[in-house]
């Protein structure tokens, strides 16, 4: 009756057939076709007129007949990242059976509150908060109050945020090469991009930093490069920021791995002057889809850091950050931390060995951590494109800088995906 | 030692005991001295000079005593919503034990790939886009692709995009009384918002469209008070939307709730000239704190979303949303509707009755559905503070309206709560 109400077939101010007469001319109960006329009165297609019988409603335009949907192709099996993608943790040493029990416990724990609208943790679950104040103060000698902890969906959407909160800054000067996230972020609230160079001992820390500008660097391992600010810098760094009232944005995002010695103090924990706002995420070191990253912010941005994420998208996902919560607290985070640290350390070895074993025309120079190796040529190459590989060049990083290398992620890769993907490396190397 | 080098005891230049004699001092294996030594070196506190031993680095200004860390109060356990806060679904009734095993099932099909970055999803898992578009095909008549489907964090998420993406649009028009999630993520996008009145049938169609505009509309049960479009004006909408060339925002938040009949079809599905976004969300119909909502979007909006939420955030959380696609694929998910909308409907002839016999000055016009009763004061009355309950006046919602009543949500409270809260109601209004 709709579809010929729409195509004009039954026009305004006609009547409908009785119910009577159309049950039995399609024969289906009496009650059936009742039902569907109510339905039509509710829907606004036809009116009643007491004794009449119902009416289809004058004014009603054609809608057009319903496109067939898309034919859905069969989604396709998600797959792993190919070598030598950087920045990815391999997932397969996630101990997933440990996390589901704890889970459970988290529901048991938190009931059924857990699963309903939780407004007011915007900034994320208090336990969790609480947990990991903790765990940032034990490892990375970040002191700050749990209220000054915001979980976040990743580091992206802290970065994300911190862009929008300081839209009206001058300028954000960012290490280049450096990441990209950042750079989006950055250029999507239209900041003024500054690039600052950097060497093989991180960013260069600029003479001046302009009044009020926020500073975004990768202290404890620069990306993409992997060099590793000294200390004398980060002193120099935090207080240029402080002379100038700048924000440094310390995006922490791989630190938990250092291999053969223990991961440096953060920027955070040197800052006489609060001006740091340090940058985590549970991506590198647990698992990326979980989406769950952190900032600590200075008490000042809490409420703006707050109202923005409530706009954004209200709260978090509840379930995971609890377990999360659970899976600290248990001490499992430290030793899944300890156990891949160990295990990519000897990809590390691999990595490099079989590098050297097939004389690649690079160097890496900063082996001692980190979840990439950024190799630079030892002698001058044209960019290439590495079929069935993913190394991308230090170009693709690079604002003005012209540094020339490639950026090998090694952490998701077992041992003979690591030997087979060099080899393979090799040979288009050769082939050039 | 890197306090005493921050605290100026140790001042740059000075050269470090032998790791021998400190060793002896301090008790330790001469080892372990080695190890800090070697730490002191690689964050760039002491440098070495040849057979001379190690010396502390010129340039290290003082850095201050860590302060101690706040005092982390212990987080109260999780509370669930005051009777009648808006909005809030049953989460008791969320089937937690088969939501379980169908995640087990979901991590077992996708394997850790599931667990890994998929930044190719960004707009959700293909498994769950091509579920949803078969559920909003069957359930609310809306026919697209997947490819046209963008998972989001829900609801507010998506309108917050919608809002971004159409920064530079003339107008939004707006219900008054309307959504204020919809309201804070158009002005928080510098939108101007333009209040169109809303009546017994929902939002007054408004004559003309500025050209280019955005319409925001809840046209199967208008928020918050109740009232449900009917289709000539649903019409009238669409033609003058397609003539402005403006764009429809159908937000459909509690569609999935009617009683006594089938829910009405969407605006998207009677759109012939494709002006309406179709935006859904899992938080009334299965849990706020899984954070998944939908939205559906015309194909030349599809690259700039997926552009906007790489910046944003990078994908959403993978294990929720193929143990949603598992849900909906299983058919749990129209049970699970079945259920909540059978045990609500009941819900809502308790609040109904309890009301009546207790001669509340309200009416409540539009029964038939949804989530919330809009009350209206059957005489005048000055706005109260209801202690112990959450029921806001309609005039929080307002732009300009003058509208006056109450919006009490029902869903989420068992029937001796509702009798229990609606009793201290009547109490409270008795002693104004």
């Amino acid at each position: 009756l709709k579809s010929l109400i729409h195509e004009g077939s039954l026009t305004p101010g006609q009547g409908l057939p009785s119910s009577r007469a159309l049950a039995s001319d399609l024969g289906l109960s009496r009650n059936t076709v009742l039902i569907a006329f109510d339905q039509l009165r509710s829907e606004g297609y036809v009116s009643a007129r007491p004794r009449a019988g119902l009416f289809v409603v004058a004014d009603l335009r054609a809608a057009p007949p319903p496109a067939p949907p898309g034919v859905a192709a069969k989604p396709a099996r998600l797959g792993g990242p190919p070598p030598f993608r950087p920045c990815q943790p391999d997932t397969r040493l996630f101990p997933l059976a440990l996390w589901n029990r704890l889970r459970q416990c988290a529901l048991r724990l938190h009931g059924p509150a857990l699963l309903g609208y939780q407004s007011a943790h915007v900034l994320g679950l208090p336990v969790l908060r609480t947990q990991l104040a903790r765990y940032l103060r034990d490892s990375r000698g970040v002191q700050c109050a749990p209220e000054q902890i915001a979980i976040t969906s990743g580091s992206q959407q802290a970065l994300y945020f911190i862009a929008q909160l300081a839209r009206r800054r001058a300028a954000v000067l960012l290490e280049d090469p450096g990441y990209l996230g950042a750079r989006d972020a950055f250029r999507a609230a239209g900041a003024r991009l500054i690039p600052v160079p950097v060497d093989d001992e991180g960013m260069v820390p600029p003479a001046l930093i302009p009044a009020g500008a926020l500073v975004y660097t990768t202290p404890s391992r620069q990306f993409p490069t992997g060099a590793t600010l000294p200390v004398a810098r980060r002193l120099a760094l935090l207080q240029a920021a402080a002379a100038s009232g700048a924000w440094i944005i310390e995006d922490d995002y791989d630190s938990e791995f250092r291999y053969g010695r223990s991961p440096l103090p953060s920027l955070h924990s040197l800052d006489p002057a609060g001006r740091v706002i340090y940058v985590g995420t549970m991506s590198k070191v647990l698992s990326p889809s979980l989406r769950i990253g952190y900032v600590v912010l200075p008490r000042e941005w809490m409420t703006p850091f707050a109202e923005l994420r409530a706009v954004v998208e209200d709260h978090g996902p509840l379930v995971d950050q609890a377990t999360l919560a659970e899976f600290i607290a248990s001490g499992s985070f430290y030793s899944h931390i300890r156990r891949c640290r160990k295990e990519y350390a000897d990809r590390l070895d691999t990595f490099l060995s079989t590098a050297e074993q097939l004389r690649l025309p690079l160097r890496f120079p900063h082996t001692d951590g980190g979840v990439n190796q950024c190799g630079r040529w030892l002698e001058p190459r044209a960019e290439a494109v590495w079929e069935g590989l993913e190394v991308p060049a230090l170009s693709r990083y690079a604002l003005r800088s012209q540094a020339r290398g490639l950026v090998f992620g090694f952490t998701a890769f077992d041992h003979a995906a690591i030997k087979a993907g060099l080899r393979r490396f090799a040979a288009m190397l050769g082939s050039i």
